[in-house]
């Protein structure tokens, strides 16, 4: 018999998407497809040996205020994470007693069940509608199984469905316990949609945003997120839960300066908005169809009668160097959730889609010309 | 009634030290006094924008294996934790399930019963002899109260004493989980002494030992650090306890720039130790006395009829821009903690005490001339 723990034995961890060493489109696992801006750089080229020596700022306050200031809120609704996953372990730690259910809406980021079994804790989930809108009767649910914290990902992921600030109200009341929304895909939302969900935060005691700069602010490589709350939900996981230095110098620093230049991330939204929307209706005239998606991403679920299984057509996207997600499990085998890219890594997995499908060559309405990329530069 | 654990609110989280924006002499958080060699700085300024973009890779497979290759051991003995903290906490989650005891030796590590709480288990500590050294019956103890993980820091803080790999291994092969052997200052062990854990690992299946980088390699400000073990150890570590892309791109470019130029700081570890043996004398002289330590700090205990406690002369220090750490618990309350500076800063801190307890002044035997610090540039 080894040492791990036994109820972990028949667990089998999250496994993250590829992370291939050269692709012509990597498509599969979300990040923002422009790279972080001049200021930036203009910090990381600032890093001292001395940043570098020295334990960095436990609670991490510049950063702290800087995202607090661009919520309109103060320091102490905001605690800084090493990347949104340990936003959500933190909230596991600080208000779930090991053992009690973990309220989650399935199908949902393959990490909140793996989280629970880590806890000690089981899941209690609700399916998604077969709209990908949000179940009506959540918050009974978790209520009922005792559950104490409860996830939602909005943006959902991975149908990139948007459940509105009223709906979140709804469910975050009728909840006894605390409502984590998982807001990584947030800053890709329409701002048409006026969606803003900081008024959640002041007015209800038990709602838990949870940001991050991977998508956003094409920060993946740092991990960086960050929690928003009341003051009472952030200290127990700041001053009780988080590991003693969790957010390394660099990455404080590098954060504040993304966020406060946060109009050139502004800019990547815009263009991957542009893009979500003609890779959408490339999508549905090869016959998929996909929920409206308010991420950077789509899922693309295969046309009717098509000749090739989603797996096959993720397998052999792969073989050309283009990466896709493809999840093994009842309701999303027949999908495909591709990450909006470049124009040109778009046109490049639409060419692909039509040679591997056979399909005739469709000539799409606002493809860019060889030159006409737009640029995101700073 | 507020939403944070119940069995959280009587805790009250670890307290790092003080992290002052300016110091004299900055002696309370036992960072290597020197900053880290050209080659790291050049793979710092080596960072692109796209690998800011990007994820990381999630195992951190290139600093693995320079970490295998520096110790010997291969790939599949290592994983990457953000600090050692997190290698902490990854053995909690893999090897001792929610409710079962963690075993410890007192005084140690503030965070280790932090970490228990969180986990939901209990402690099972056993007090250090009275000259800090090992306690013969650790083992039973944990035995007995069916602890299945157990933490060890060696050389021990706060006094600094080396256990040898012989005492190791009578506890790890008595005890019947997974013993951590805590390294975070085994690289300040004088070279002489032939202390090798890494002996440990290849004959016993429950020994995991953690490495950090943050002291030794002069990168607290990084967040790195790496558990060593056999790979049905490493694997649920791995694979199922931590986080997905847990240590970012940044950290692990530049720790395995570290481990590669490990002769830089082999250089700056030699420096410590004259420095150690230099304030420890001059420390004796005063009438302190310090615990024989193989760490890059020294625990002071107070001269016999000092005129003010030895949490009045930490505050006196601190009121001068000198910090050192004090601990408010039963045995360590006459205690400093003393982190190894460089020589002017350890010169500083001798003038201050001999000032505030109005002591003689004493000519320190081997004290550097103003013009003689020795240099430790790459």
């Amino acid at each position: 018999m080894g040492y791990e723990r036994e109820d972990l034995r028949c667990f089998n961890g999250y496994v993250p998407g590829e992370q291939p060493l050269s692709a012509r489109a990597k498509l599969n696992t979300n990040e923002n497809p422009y790279q972080p801006g001049a200021k930036v750089l203009r910090a990381l080229r600032g890093v001292t040996a001395e940043a570098l020596r020295c334990y960095p700022d436990p609670l991490a306050n510049v950063f702290r205020q800087a995202a607090a200031d661009r919520q309109g809120l103060t320091a102490d609704n905001i605690v800084v994470t090493n990347g949104g996953d340990e936003g959500l372990r933190l909230a596991l730690a600080a208000f779930l007693p090991p053992g009690a259910p973990l309220g989650l809406i399935e199908p949902a980021y393959g990490l909140y069940p793996g989280l629970a079994v880590l806890h000690g804790s089981p899941v209690c989930a609700v399916p998604y509608e077969a709209d990908w809108s949000l179940p009506a009767n959540a918050a009974e649910h978790w209520n009922g199984a005792g559950a104490r914290l409860a996830i939602v990902t909005n943006p959902h992921a991975p149908s990139g469905r948007l459940a509105s600030v009223a709906q979140l109200m709804q469910i975050a009341r009728a909840f006894h316990g605390v409502l984590l929304v998982d807001e990584a895909y947030v800053d890709f939302v329409e701002p048409e949609l006026c969606h803003d969900t900081i008024a959640l935060v002041r007015v209800l005691p038990n709602v838990l945003l949870l940001r991050t700069l991977s998508k956003g602010y094409s920060l993946a490589g740092l991990r960086l997120g960050y929690g928003i709350g009341a003051p009472d939900l952030i200290r127990p996981m700041l001053q009780k839960a988080k590991d003693s230095y969790n957010v390394d110098a660099i990455a404080q620093r590098i954060g504040a300066a993304a966020i406060a230049d946060h109009r050139y991330a502004a800019r990547t939204w815009r263009l991957v908005r542009q893009e979500r929307k003609r890779v959408a209706a490339a999508l549905a005239t090869r016959g998929f169809t996909c929920p409206s998606s308010e991420a950077n991403f789509l899922l693309a679920c295969m046309p009717a009668g098509a000749p090739i299984s989603a797996e096959m057509l993720y397998r052999a996207l792969a073989d050309e160097g283009i990466y896709v997600r493809w999840f093994d499990s009842d309701r999303l085998r027949q999908h495909l959730r591709i990450t909006v890219g470049t124009p040109d890594q778009n046109s490049l997995l639409l060419a692909a889609i039509d040679r591997i499908l056979a399909l005739p060559r469709v000539n799409d309405k606002g493809a860019p010309s060889a030159s006409g990329e737009e640029s995101c530069s700073d």
